[in-house]
């Protein structure tokens, strides 16, 4: 039996995010659609490293998946993006170690999130335009406190199935682009609606007059209540996955 | 009577272009039926600056109408945008002079045309990712003989209805951008599929020994079969249209 390890990359916004459910159009499903019939199987199963959200994007998901097959990996990649929709699509395949499982193997997660200065029509798709950006020190300033392990709980959506709220954070950085921001995080695993919840709560916490303070009072109350908005899902993308021997700093 | 000016952003993806077509969704289509809707009258005809194929975008279309109503200005964008479908936007309304249309008022457009280093699905929306991008100066050296007052028959799509194609190009230049470069070109106009048949020739041109010199041949043959492919729409954005008193440089 090989493991074969896929990356691929998706256009969010159509898509009921990527978990497989019946009766809606998942980046799972779809996937798993295009490898039984590349394969020829009735059906196929593959593991996602991220569960992104209905309209959360990605440029680097890993999925996985066992097959006897002999094609080679570097074939998969064109079979399974003529076989996908056009807002899908395989970027890369490769033979994993037998053992390989996309979400369990995986060490750590990077995800960015885009915001902008101004409304603009041409690029509210992958980025969100909030009532009012605050200055780049300021939201550097509200994010440094997240940097390091320790527990979120604060910023995990109210009543998500329970995953162990202490993540470790190394990085959180907000670096500018086209028409404004992007906060890029890098951590072992994410908690459900994490990116978005920071995102809404640096928001508030950027202005206000000590932002590091304001968020790590935040994150020590571990009280959902006392956090910002959920920021809204085009913002953000699954960038990278980081397995052993890839260092994510 | 007074005579308005409007200014307007879309995502052309969805629609078949500005101009007016009996069934079928486009820019002018709405912007009449919403403005219609507003004012509560049967019709509504608007003039727009630029025609923008099917697929090509706007942050920056011009329409103007005339009308009776007593609505100050800064209350057609919020009422009209609330009638368009969310991939068009109202940004900006103002009275302009009598006589003033939006297309034979105009002095100058400027399009950008955005290329992209790799495929990207998270960006191939609004830019084209080309087999092979040159590098940076040789585009630049590829355009530059395209300033200035000129015919550029060359460039203009075959069989489409003539237009004085000597044009006067005020600006034809490269800029990096996130994962590529832009071509931003002002022209006081634009002969039809111009834009796209330029970038499909700089192309060529600047993989050539000589860029400038193989552009120059091209621009002076006035024969669109010496030319490159027709660049598809989505790189494509109208960005402005200046009026008097607006220097374009």
């Amino acid at each position: 039996m090989r493991t074969i390890k896929l990356t691929l990359a998706y256009d969010g916004t159509a898509f009921h995010g990527w978990q497989r459910q019946p009766g809606r159009r998942t980046v799972q499903g779809e996937l798993e659609g295009a490898l039984a019939r590349v394969l020829d199987r009735d059906e196929m199963t593959v593991a996602g490293a991220g569960r992104t959200d209905a309209g959360v994007h990605a440029r680097g998901q890993v999925a996985s998946f066992q097959c006897q097959s002999r094609l080679p990996a570097r074939a998969f990649p064109p079979l399974l993006s003529r076989q996908l929709p056009a807002d899908a699509r395989v970027l890369h395949a490769e033979d994993a170690a037998e053992g390989f499982h996309a979400r369990h193997s995986a060490r750590a997660r990077r995800y960015a999130y885009r915001l902008l200065g101004a409304p603009d029509v041409l690029r509210e798709r992958y980025a969100w335009a909030p009532p009012r950006l605050p200055s780049l020190p300021s939201l550097k300033a509200a994010t440094a406190p997240l940097v390091g392990t320790q527990d979120f709980s604060a910023f995990q959506a109210v009543g998500s199935s329970p995953a162990d709220p202490v993540c470790r954070v190394l990085r959180a950085q907000w670096r500018p682009c086209e028409a404004g921001v992007v906060f890029d995080v890098v951590a072992d695993h994410f908690l459900y609606h994490m990116m978005r919840n920071l995102v809404g709560t640096v928001l508030v916490a950027a202005e206000a007059g000590d932002p590091a303070g304001h968020m790590r009072a935040v994150l020590d109350s571990r009280d959902r209540s006392r956090g910002g908005i959920t920021a809204p899902p085009q913002g953000l993308s699954l960038e990278r996955v980081y397995y052993d021997g890839e260092d994510p700093a």
